[in-house]
């Protein structure tokens, strides 16, 4: 009983608006990253939604996208109320979302615990994700606490942010809470290994947990004028007052609700999660993630190797042969073909810079 | 006047009926190399035609080619008679398809002087190629002469036969004609090297110049079955006699014109050849004989190269990104993608033997 009274109040919120570019040519800004099957049948946000399905009913699943993508995404989880699907008027980073979120859920139950989450990462270890998530609902549950995932780094990664942990202040539900000393923006490389070496630090991961109420009561300390506009918008109906959504969302502050909010509380928490956690921040993460051929190959099904080692082959329709090739990533769409070295996938966004500048908006 | 008369009986017997594998996925059955813009706007058949243009007129020029391809050489060649290409029922190598030649040839002239050429080469100098065309044309005017073209070597190439020089017998308009000493094999590399240092041979490139009388003469000598079935094919029709035709041809011996005739005929002569000649033997020797960006890529215009670099990338409707890759063959068709070392280019045959394994028919 008291195993399902933890997620009894618990919201989940999907912030699924991103557009990267990171996956070009496959990811365009009509099929961001989070809408690709980029590591098997489901979408990432499938899998999102699919990973907390067990601990939260679909009734309790919110999902905030942009308007390009919201037919997309109601296509992709039938499962969920329509009125779940939101689409922001524009992007404004997560602070925004999340408040008009807090009011949404603030509307369904004034005990509401919400649960942020990232559309766009994987999660492999989804049992243990559900483990780390029912001791954050339940240190989330007191009002005034703010709850962070962090996870456990495997390398020192310099394109993350990360948490320092601060004294341990409870084992609950088997899983390890710890004040936040503080957050962290990017490291240089050296600074990355300091904080993998010492044991003290975890990537921060984008998922938050605590009351509505909680977020609001900190947000209207922090950024009092956001906290005002989403308030009006509130009063006017919230999200389905579409007008004023399109009238006021656009001009709240882009901001992310790590500077916003969780830089600035007090009573702010860390559980350390082992949880197979990974961005999937470029076309070499996707490589790894797979399964591969004898050669360390991931291809399709049908295609051809000779001689070619440690590729990834992504082409769904067309036949592929590699020829005497290493570790490429060849990537084939309709309308666009990218062969990069799988070393070089972090400059994939510069292809699609350069796409930009020669105005080549059919290829974005 | 003189010069003119060099040509006055002359014939072109453009050999086009082969069916490489070396250019695949570009290359398909019912699209050989010779129907292929490998190098430019013009197919290297038609290139061939208008080379030779200027000294053989089109009414005296033959193209042999086979059923499938038949319609699309006509297509491709609209000046010539559609009667002068002929398509073989079957492929029987060449001695068969240039024995039936000779007679065709016979048939306008008899003293024909027949001019047997590729129609899958690159020849970069078709000034100096005419030149040679006319020393060997004058020189093989004489009844019982044959000559062939060889080439001057530009590296102990291993994927050649060869022509050892003998005796310089004469200089005429301006080129230097041997005695053929012998016809050599693809020789292995240590041999290729002591005959490209020594000066005293070149390259066997399948063009040869003798009378149609001469030919068919030596023909009747060392292969008089084969000679006998030509003249019965010869008294049905010829070329016209589609039914005998196909009764007969597929029975010939399947033997190159070098073994059939050349190795063992009396007074072959040689020209040597400085004419910019290229087998075009893989996608390696296509990037090497054309222009390149700034970084040493052959790419269509309006491609994206990051940081790439000595890569060939042919995709003639789909929008291509590079990035960071080094040395790549990257060819893109409507159905199939080969991306192959450009080092291994010459493996890209074992494509197409592995498909043909498979049974996938329609990439082959």
């Amino acid at each position: 009983m008291r195993r399902n009274s933890d997620f009894a109040h618990a919201y989940a919120v999907i912030l699924a608006g991103g557009s990267g570019t990171r996956f070009w040519p496959l990811s365009r800004r009509r099929r961001p990253k989070q809408l690709l099957h980029l590591l098997g049948k489901r979408t990432l946000l499938e899998e999102t939604v699919a990973r907390i399905l067990p601990v939260i009913p679909a009734e309790r699943i919110h999902v905030f996208t942009n308007e390009v993508l919201r037919g997309q995404v109601v296509r992709c989880l039938p499962q969920l109320p329509k009125s779940h699907i939101v689409a922001e008027p524009v992007g404004r980073n997560t602070a925004p979302t999340i408040g008009l979120a807090a009011h949404e859920i603030l509307r369904h139950d004034p005990q509401g615990l919400m649960v942020v989450l990232t559309s766009d990462h994987v999660i492999r270890k989804a049992g243990a994700f559900r483990r780390v998530l029912r001791a954050a609902c339940r240190w989330a549950a007191v009002e005034g606490r703010s709850v962070t995932i962090g996870l456990k780094p495997t390398r020192p990664d310099t394109g993350y942010g990360y948490v320092r942990k601060g004294q341990r202040v409870a084992r609950v539900a088997g899983q390890e809470i710890y004040r936040v000393q503080r957050f962290t923006e990017k490291p240089p490389l050296a600074t990355a290994r300091r904080y993998f070496a010492s044991g003290n630090y975890l990537w921060n991961g984008g998922m938050f947990i605590w009351r509505a109420s909680t977020l609001l009561r900190h947000l209207a300390h922090s950024k009092p004028e956001m906290a005002r506009d989403l308030e009006r918008i509130r009063r006017a109906g919230g999200v389905r007052a579409t007008r004023t959504l399109r009238r006021i969302f656009p001009r709240l502050e882009k901001i992310s609700i790590d500077y916003a909010v969780m830089e600035k509380a007090p009573e702010v928490f860390v559980v350390a999660a082992d949880i197979g956690w990974s961005d999937v921040g470029s076309w070499d993460v996707v490589y790894d993630l797979q399964a591969k051929d004898a050669e360390g190959n991931v291809r399709p099904r049908g295609s051809l190797s000779l001689d070619a080692r440690g590729n990834i082959v992504v082409s769904p329709r067309k036949f592929v042969a590699a020829v005497g090739v290493r570790d490429l990533v060849i990537v084939e769409t309709d309308d666009a073909l990218l062969v990069a070295a799988r070393e070089r996938s972090q400059d994939v966004g510069k292809v699609v810079q350069e796409l930009e500048k020669r105005g080549l908006v059919e290829l974005l």
